[in-house]
């Protein structure tokens, strides 16, 4: 096998066959293939594609580039979700003791947040004491007392993908849904989950701009879930505004917290449920506890306030609170037309709920509570929006990016939050 | 600027701005743009192309990577041809001498074979004494005293491409016309001739297989010259079959001293003239002698013998002969209507003509000579090509080569020698 040979198979619009994507995973993961070789090759699938076939073969060689996990010593059913990141996408919170208490078990590998989208760890981590990484025994162990696990992955999964990305992020390379789509598969796939839902989300504040994109990037994971045995689901949901009305760390923590407390805003329960239905439905436990009753009944509260105690954390702790706010009025009255998810986003992440690089710490305290959402009714100069921050001199920056993001007067023209259903 | 958003223009399909261009080359000359970054520019440049302005600003950058070499103390035009490779091409090896005897100065930068088609620089080298490695002053001290030197490139001319199309050469991103066009224009303009022929040649012993792609070849570099004010004209030419009857090192340059004594095969004759008649007409010295005379009059062999003394060579020293050969006779009687370019270059580099590495050396006696060319009726028996090599166990390999590149019967299906003129 020659890279070369590889690189001009796709380059030249023709299908890779498995024994090549198996060696050139192989290869590069151990640095037998150059960087420049890879990122050659990923260009090359990006602007000539992958077929389904060679999109399975490439994620099943960066699951083997790797160990993968195994839950049969439970004696529960494995099922998880995955969302492809928006602004105010805490359901993760809530979802995994909401769909534990309903008799599943949550096996999660989360990640941190980058760019102008939070991370599941980077919220957990505002509450005190609670740590992310655990063993493969201590997340045994965590699911086996609680039902549920969320922590990061470790180093021993999938490392041609973390390989890749690194790479891919520095070259262009990213928008290839071939390659989003094996990269988060590969992920949960080798995480070991038995059902799967994916939470695919479109429009400003996703990574997939259009529905179209989002549909295919989700028909794509559903097939590549489908031919590894997984039994997958895939939602499209709206990301053209925030999820809820918290942007933050600890916000959206405090927020989650009225979700399972039987409150909370009524898209982050609706999607909660919604999901949670999905995941039970995946997993064949579909006669158990209705999602909605375990949030009304506070059995979701319990498992919770166990599987943070299980990690170190302290569900009684106040949870950090930045230094300064700072109220942003209604400029007009009228209806709130517009509440832009990416330029909320962008103001969340400058106010420091965000991090511009990988080794960059996050300020748990910084975010946004949005005071009124799209279609509600607003006065001129009563607070639409509150902002944190630790340093004052954020606020300027922040509201740069809000101005543009907010329009009154007008009906608002938003997406359904649950736009379609694949699987 | 940055060079993910350089990557991400192309990949989208956008054109690059001659800011970004000359940024994204000076960039990666210093390292600032990492290789991975570079090929995956170069994949999308391959892929989605890049448009005259593009590619006039692309060699500019090239040319600006480096120092540009100035003629202007000569008392005579330059004028210089560059061949895109081929079986058989000695052709600059009669050619600059005869350009010089007609009045011309001729400062060819010349380079070595890679894979089947060979280099002037190796075929100079098998005269004994004959160094390609001049300094600038030296090239000057030649010119003056000569009118033509053939030498081998100094490292300061044109880094980036340098840089550029090793990574090229390992990452699949060869075969792109804006990248080739570029490489070799920036390399001839910084060269510093004021008048350029190229000779695009087209075949299977060629680097463009079809007519179409040598014509775009040829179009662009033809562009690109004269958009940095190089009279620049192109002949499309054969390689369908071997240009003249020696393939190899020394048996190519007695073929062109029997040329500059006014013999030789008709073939080499026709384009030596040829492009010898371009080259002065691009300098503006069509007036004087006619290239024909210039060969039958002794006065081209005055130049060569001078031109090889001064860089060295004994152009009365007897060359290099193989120590084995192996007569391969031909298989029927008819007209011999195949003798592909391919097959017989890929013979004669398993000879030892060719070398597989940069840093091989070549074998100066390994070869081939013709005795019929397509077209020529030959009697089952005689001799139809007689092979050299130093060590006999390359004979075996060398014959596998040629087996399927030789047909006898029915009438040859050739290309004209010259195929088009583009200007």
């Amino acid at each position: 096998m020659d890279a070369i040979d590889v690189i001009v198979t796709k380059r030249d619009g023709g299908e890779l066959s498995g024994e090549q994507i198996a060696w050139v995973v192989d290869a590069y993961t151990h640095g037998n293939v150059a960087e420049e070789q890879m990122s050659a090759l990923a260009m090359a699938i990006l602007l000539n594609g992958m077929n389904r076939r060679e999109i399975s073969a490439w994620t099943e060689a960066m699951i083997e580039s790797g160990s993968r996990m195994d839950w049969s010593a439970l004696d529960r059913m494995t099922t998880d979700k995955h969302s492809t990141g928006g602004v105010g996408d805490k359901i993760t919170l809530p979802l995994a003791p909401l769909v534990a208490a309903c008799g599943a078990a949550v096996p999660q590998l989360s990640g941190r947040g980058l760019g102008h989208t939070g991370g599941t760890l980077d919220k957990l981590e505002s509450i005190p004491g609670w740590r992310a990484s655990l063993s493969a025994a201590e997340m045994l162990d965590v699911l086996r007392a609680t039902g549920a696990v969320v922590c990061a992955a470790g180093a021993g999964l999938a490392p041609a993908d973390r390989k890749l990305y690194a790479l891919r992020d520095v070259t262009g390379t990213v928008e290839s849904i071939p390659l989003i789509a094996s990269s988060i598969m590969s992920k949960k796939i080798a995480e070991g989950t038995s059902a799967l839902v994916l939470d695919v989300k479109t429009g400003s504040g996703a990574f997939m701009k259009t529905v179209e994109r989002a549909r295919e990037l989700a028909a794509t994971m559903v097939d590549i879930g489908r031919d590894h045995g997984v039994r997958t689901v895939a939602l499209l949901t709206a990301m053209d505004r925030p999820l809820g009305r918290a942007v933050g760390n600890a916000v959206e923590v405090t927020e989650s917290v009225e979700v399972l407390a039987g409150g909370g805003p009524a898209d982050v329960v609706e999607l909660t449920v919604a999901l949670a239905r999905e995941m039970l439905a995946a997993a064949d436990l579909p006669g158990t506890k209705d999602p909605a009753d375990a949030l009304r009944d506070g059995s979701a509260m319990d498992v919770w306030r166990k599987m943070i105690s299980a990690q170190g954390g302290d569900p009684s702790a106040a949870l950090p609170v930045a230094r300064e706010s700072h109220v942003l009025t209604a400029p007009a009255t009228g209806v709130l037309s517009t509440l832009d998810a990416y330029g909320v986003g962008l103001a969340a992440w400058r106010l420091g709920a965000g991090r511009a690089r990988k080794e960059d710490p996050v300020s748990f305290g910084a975010g946004i509570i949005c005071h009124a959402k799209p279609g509600d009714h607003v006065t001129a100069g009563t607070p639409l929006l509150t902002l944190y921050a630790d340093d004052p001199a954020r606020f300027d920056r922040a509201l740069e990016a809000l101005t543009p993001a907010i329009k009154i007067g007008g009906a608002p023209d938003l997406l359904p939050l649950i736009i379609d259903r694949l699987r």
